[in-house]
């Protein structure tokens, strides 16, 4: 990778997205409109908030039961116990549980808060929905990049943006649940840096940095510019999807 | 802030930094020369390996005696017990140390992998030399903003960049050390969604996100191209630095 010039643009005024809606379609009317083409190379991000509305991830906390173990983490952590029930379905364990804080293992290995469940921009009605993570973040960027490559008759990498706490820094950064096409992790390991020395063992997180290169234009509520195009990037094409991101749970030294 | 492009562009051909540089004068002579002037707004990015060089902040290993602490750690991570000895004398903390891994609080405030030594891209010398942080990141991306501000006679923000690694997701991301101009940490909270709700409790870690998208063109050796601009972002001056971004301890959950 050597890029020397990278340009973030949003898609504009891109429509609300409902539940049933073509969102892969849509994205590349969008991107059409706007470009006219694409570029080898480009990247195009999507929040996963829309991905997530098109797929009808809702949620209606009025259908929901909360267990007793929901009960006692609503308790601990003064959520809404059936909020809680619906983060446990998502999740494959707890972490930690204090108050206002619930952080879970989601069942996608992603280490996050509420397993990712939102109830902002989510429209008002007295059944308070929420609103889950996509079933299968890699395999929609992985279709949405195939539809892409088709369309615009190049290679193309996809990435799915949310945006993720971290236990040792204030504020969310832009973090990749899903991508396709571009590697989502680059290693340096054995590469020589500049005087020819070996480096040391190092991996570069490609897609989450792009990931949060994107997120500066998605704007404050987050559905705004929901859909950004990324050019410039220099990158060899990888099957691999931002699961690869995960740290195994063998090297995990602060769960 | 409501920004719809941003270009991320590299200074090139930085010339190599050696101690004792004037690199503020350097830095404004290569974007000079690169781009002419700069914009209102524009966010000058620096790598913190070039700070640390032009400071001199430079260490001898065959200078450092180890005490019986950084012995004992160098034999649980398997590092060398001086390199060990110089982390210590930057952490205020040992927060984990396991085979191949030392991971501190840093005097900044910064929880990272070995207090942020680097051994790469450091000229081979019989010393073996290894390379600290700068002294004071944030005072010195102050003092470059006010000189990049009198040079173009504009408003600037400047970004001081490292690469972190993080404790669930494999990788790292580039992270603002330092800051100055902009605000750091922009809070979303009371802010209305889309939909007229109040936000949830959120932040945005502006100066990281901004750190993670330099970093997309600093090159693989994280000095091929340290000096970034980053253009076509819109925020408000703020007089808070990147130490902002620090968790305060009672929030900690994972340490």
């Amino acid at each position: 990778m050597s890029s020397s010039r990278v340009v973030i643009t949003a898609a504009e005024n891109f429509p609300l997205i409902r539940p049933g809606d073509d969102l892969p379609a849509i994205i590349v009317s969008a991107l059409r409109k706007q470009f006219g083409t694409l570029q080898g190379g480009d990247i195009v991000s999507v929040a996963q908030k829309i991905v997530s509305k098109a797929a009808n991830r809702y949620l209606n906390l009025a259908d929901i039961e909360p267990s007793a173990t929901a009960r006692e983490l609503a308790d601990v952590t003064g959520k809404d116990p059936r909020f809680v029930e619906a983060v446990l379905g998502e999740s494959s364990a707890v972490l930690r549980a204090v108050p206002g804080i619930l952080i879970v293992e989601h069942r996608l290995g992603l280490i996050m808060a509420n397993a990712g469940i939102d109830q902002s921009n989510i429209e008002h009605e007295p059944g308070e929905r929420v609103l889950l993570l996509p079933e299968d973040p890699d395999a929609f960027c992985d279709r949405l990049k195939r539809y892409l490559d088709d369309e615009f008759g190049i290679f193309t990498g996809v990435v799915m943006t949310d945006s993720f706490g971290r236990p040792w820094r204030l504020g969310t950064t832009g973090v990749a649940i899903g991508s396709a096409g571009f590697p989502p992790l680059l290693s340096m390991i054995g590469k020589p840096d500049l005087f020819g020395r070996t480096l040391r063992a190092t991996e570069i997180a490609l897609a989450d940095q792009i990931a949060a290169a994107a997120v500066l234009v998605t704007g404050e509520a987050s559905e705004g510019q929901p859909v950004v195009l990324i050019s410039g990037l220099d990158w060899q094409p990888s099957d691999a999807g931002a699961r690869a991101l995960n740290r195994p749970k063998h090297q995990d030294l602060f769960r």
